[in-house]
Formats: C-alpha cells, structure tokens, sequence
C-alpha cells in the first residue's frame, strides 16, 4: 500500500451504552466487547489495517480525558499520534485538525477515518475493500465504504448509489439520515441504498480544498492552529481556536455538499456494537445461547449474557438457575442486571448515578 | 435463672441449601441470613438467650472442621465450651456427650438444647416461652417447644398437644413425621398439633436416664467417654468411640419414647430460616418489595433479592433494570442467579460442582 496512506481513528464517545463496563473516562472503543477476549474495539481497530497502514502511520483523535487510557491501549502507536481535542466538536473540525496535522508531515497524504469502536468479523475482505476505497480516494474523490443492508435498521444514516466509477466504486447521489421503520423498509427494498459506516478516505489535499468551499470558518480556524504549528504553539492556539470552530459532522458538513463523492460496497460482517443485546449476539454461545464465562454452571437457562471484567472474575464461578435472556456485567464497582430486551434502559440508570452526582461511577 | 441452666447450641449443618454464601466450612448458622444484618445466626441465638444462659454457660456442639469458624463467631463462649464431633451422628449422640459432659461439671444441671440457624422475631416472647419450658424440665419432664402452625407446612414433624400438665404447659402425646400435604392441612385444622422445632430441655440426670432405658449402646458409649475423661483421655476415647455410637436423632430415639414428655407452645415469631426465598422474605424490602445492598438503583424491578456477601460489596453499587422476582447472591469466588421460585434447585448446583470437585467452591 502507499507508504503515504495515515489512518485517523475516531476514539471520542461517551460511555452509556455499556455502563457498567463504560464509563465517562473508559467509554466503548477501550473494551473488548467483540471479536477476540482480551482485545479493546480500539485495537482491533488499528491490528486490522496495520497490512496496510502500520501502526507509525496511525492517528488517534479523542477527548482529553481519554488520552492516557487511549495511549495504554496502544502501546505501538506513537505517543504523539494521540490527537486530543480540547472540545468535543463533532467529527468535521477533529478530522480537519487531524487531517492538517499529518498534511503538515506529508503534503501528499492519502487519509483513511475509521470509527474506533466497530467490529469486523472478515478483516481480509474488509482490507479489500480499504484498499478499493484508497485508491479511489487516491484518483481524487471523496470517499466512503457502503455497508449492504442486511436489515431495514434505523439507527444508521442511508447512502444512495449511482453509477459505477471504477470496479466496485460508485458514485454517491446523497447521504440520508437516519430513516423511520417505512423509509428505512423502502429504501432497502430498492437494493439502492447502503448503511453509512463512518469510514471516509480521501487526499489530505482534497479534503482541505473541501473544507475550505464548504465550511470556511472551519478552514479558517485550522489554518490559525496550522500557522501556531509552525512557530510551536500549537496548544495555546489549539485551546483558543477549537472551542469556537462550527460543531458539525463530516457527513453534514462537508460529504453531502462536495462534488466528485464515492462509495465502495462492502460486505465484511460489519457491527457497530451498538448495545449489549449485540454484545449478546456477537459472543461465543454455548448450546443454550449463553454467552458466560468458562466453567460457569448453566441449569435450565438460556440466552443470558454474563460479563465479569471486575478483578476477581478469572477464579469466581457463575451459577446460573432457571433465568433465560437475562444480561449481567460486573465491574469491580457495579452490577447490572437487565433483561437483553430493556438493554436501551441502561441509559435511565446512567441518568439516575448523574442526579444522585456518583460521579465515579459515570 | 437458676445458675444451673446450661445451653447446648446445636451447630451442624451441611450448608447446600445457602450457596454460594454457605459453604461446607461455612454453614448457614456462620452467616447473617436474617435479623440483624451483621450478626449471624449462632450469634444470634447465644445473645437472646443470654439474660436466662450467660455465654459461660454456653456449650456448642459442633463438627471437627468447623470448630474454629464457630469459636471465633462466639468469642464470649469459651473455648473449650465448643465441642467438635468426630463425625456426625445425629443429634442423640451428640447431645448425650454434650449433656454427660455438662454433667460432669453440675450434676444438677437443667439444659436447653437450641439450634443454631433459626430465626426469632419476638425475642422477649421466645425467652418467657424458653422459661417455661425450664420450670418444666426442672420439675422432672422431657420438655419441647412446639410452635404453633401458620400455614400446613410439609417440611417440619408436628407434635400432639394432650392435657395441661402446668399454666401453659402441655402434656405432648406423640411426635409425627413430616406428613404430606394432605395430612398437614388436616393436622393444622385439629389446632392439636404444634410444629416440632427441635428444641429440647431436661435435667441433664433425667436425659441419662431416658437414654440409658431407650438408647443403651449409646449409653454405654457415653459411659466409657465419661470414665477416659476422668483419666484425662477423653480425645482419644471419643475418636474410639463416637463413629460406633448408633446414628440417630433425639426425637426418634428418645422422645418418641420415652415417658412424661412436655410441650410449650410458643408464637414468637419462629422461622428455621430454609432457603433463599425464606431469607428474602425475611429481610428489610423496599417499597417494590427488593431486598437489595443500601443505595442499589432499581427501576421497575420488583420482588428480588440481591445478597452481595463479597469483600467489594460496600463500594458496588447494584442495578436491576426490569427484572423480577430474582435471588442473587454473591461471594468471593461464586455468584447465583436464580428465580425466587426455583431456589430450591441450589442443591442441583452444589451437586453438579461436587462432580467436577471444585472442592474449593463447596
């Protein structure tokens, strides 16, 4: 692959979803939710592409708060290359200061965005299709990868295909918010349309020219913190300037609007771990579909998901008794139990610890 | 009270019923399964007895593993007052060693023989009952308490209520098995039968006799114990001879049999504490009727009970979600889930983990 192709990947998030497992200081991406046992979404995420962008080519944006536990988790990436936003300002200006920064080392990078916290079940076809979403990115356009629906799910933002522009690129028509149940239906009964993945590929210089066209305040503000660089005052300016760039998305702000916008079809068991019911669905089961540690006792239960990442868990024993579908996940300061169906209602006890201000355990 | 009343504390007990809390080295008498909520069971009992039975007056019977356990759960009971079996022999036995060897110290001694994992409630009621039942035993009887029935219990013998013998106390006609469901529901409606709570009182002279015309192996047994223990070699004799002494409970060998047998009934608040529902029952609830660690977050959870008995629990906090109904008990090295009906099926757990010999578990 192209010794100037960076990857930047997007490591913010809050934390909710999987309380207790994450927190406000160890949110999503810093645990190892799918795929392998002992590995965090994050370095799944940078071990995935390093065939094709090793790990001293690989940025990190995220919050300031999360750097340190970012860096641990990735001890080859270099210490450096973890970006920290002194905001959270939505993905436009994150990218756009992380696409400046390595455009700084390397005028002619070719940038991959990646979300941290996804997981992928096939990483070679996932690679192919990297490498297809490069080198269109490589002739010029603008682009992104395309997940085939494989349901009419309406947590995702749709994009509409056009016509082939190279094998296995096409055109994007225009990006689409998240539908209802009816629109999400149609649009998939029309083959037409693919889930919106986040994963942007481009020329470092392409997307500079882009955001300049399309969000000039943004340009602005990157090129005061680009002119702070080069005199090394970089995080005076970067304080100064980052509060008051426009908080949008790459997707609204710059993707919908530009020219010349690709999208490559994939198909790789594509997940964005979006709850613990999917954690559920993604672990390994036993023959009752119980997703629990091993030597746990399972007597007439089925479908529960037991995750002890607390301490002690490698020599406590789970026993499990006449419970079906059930989700537990103990840390070393909280359990909870919930039925996999009212998985979304963790954010009510997450709202409750706010109010009660048990700040550490958010 | 008279200076003559001593206590017996039966303190067996295999410990299936409570895992993961109760363990063989940790039987249910060890743990704080109702009242108070850092006292366990035996505790509890010593000290509500203890304005009739100061602690040095206290004798506890219990097996050879769990001596010391018993001894540093009791600290004002004095050591040497904690008597190990060899192995276990059912109650006769062991009460008719415990009873010579009180008597080798006052041979005019009364004795109360009390288990040690019940639950009183009333405890001012239990101890005028308790007094009654020694004013009895010290004018001559083979004195029980009997409760009187809530409910037509399967799992408790019943005892046969006769005439008056003194103010509130009974002539007791028979002693009857564990009927079925049927035979209780009949008992229960005669209002002549009370249940069996295993609790005992007698001269300590009256009891050797009763044993030596009805038990007389165990008798003679008992004898060679008390002639190695006036030569200071009790130890060795017991080892010798308590694995001969015939197997058999104080009900069956004695009672059953013998003359001039008393009943007290007692209202008091009694419960033998039998499982996992009973402790939910038992402990404080909230308003949704969970009994759960204090600041648990609970939303639209209802009838659970959670029992964290870890090192961790005060610093965990707890969240249900939508879950009803649950018993979850947590140790060190083991949790359990199971629905509140089905508590019974611990045992299944307790077996299953005997197979696999995780001795360390059980």
């Amino acid at each position: 692959m192209s010794p100037h192709l960076n990857a930047i990947i997007l490591a913010g998030g809050s934390g909710t979803r999987f309380w207790p497992a994450s927190r406000r200081r160890r949110p999503k991406q810093l645990l190892p939710l799918a795929g392998r046992p002992d590995e965090s979404l994050i370095a799944a995420t940078v071990r995935r592409i390093e065939p094709l962008v090793p790990p001293e080519r690989v940025w990190i944006a995220t919050g300031a708060t999360l750097v340190d536990a970012t860096a641990a988790a990735l001890p080859r990436v270099p210490r450096a290359h973890v970006l920290a936003e002194p905001v959270a300002r939505n993905t436009a200006p994150c990218i756009g200061w992380a696409t400046s920064t390595i455009a700084r080392l390397d005028p002619d990078a070719v940038v991959a965005v990646l979300p941290a916290d996804h997981f992928i079940a096939d990483e070679p076809a996932f690679r192919d299709v990297l490498a297809r979403a490069v080198t269109a990115a490589e002739g010029g356009w603008l682009t992104t990868i395309g997940i085939v629906p494989t349901r009419p799910e309406t947590g995702y933002g749709y994009i509409e295909v056009g016509d082939a522009v190279a094998e296995g690129v096409r055109a994007a028509v225009r990006f689409i918010e998240k539908p209802d149940r009816r629109r999400a239906e149609e649009l998939v009964a029309t083959g037409r349309y693919l889930w919106n993945a986040g994963m942007f590929f481009y020329r470092a210089r392409v997307m500079k020219e882009a955001i300049a066209r399309h969000l000039p305040a943004l340009a602005a503000g990157l090129a005061r913190i680009d002119g702070a660089a080069a005199t090394g005052d970089e995080p005076r300016a970067l304080a100064e300037v980052f509060p008051s760039l426009p908080s949008i998305s790459i997707d609204h702000g710059v993707m919908e609007k530009a020219e010349r916008i690709a999208v490559v079809p994939g198909q790789f068991g594509w997940n964005d771990v979006g709850s613990w019911e999917v954690a559920w669905e993604m672990a390994p089961h036993d023959a009752h579909h119980n997703a629990v540690p091993d030597g746990s006792v399972t007597i007439d239960a089925t479908g529960n998901l037991v995750k002890d990442l607390s301490r002690g868990a490698s020599s406590k024993r789970w026993a499990l008794v006449g419970v079906h579908d059930l989700v537990i996940v103990e840390t070393d300061d909280a359990v909870l139990v919930v039925p996999r169906s009212r998985v979304q209602d963790v954010r009510a006890v997450v709202d409750l610890l706010q109010e009660r201000e048990e700040t550490e355990r958010l």
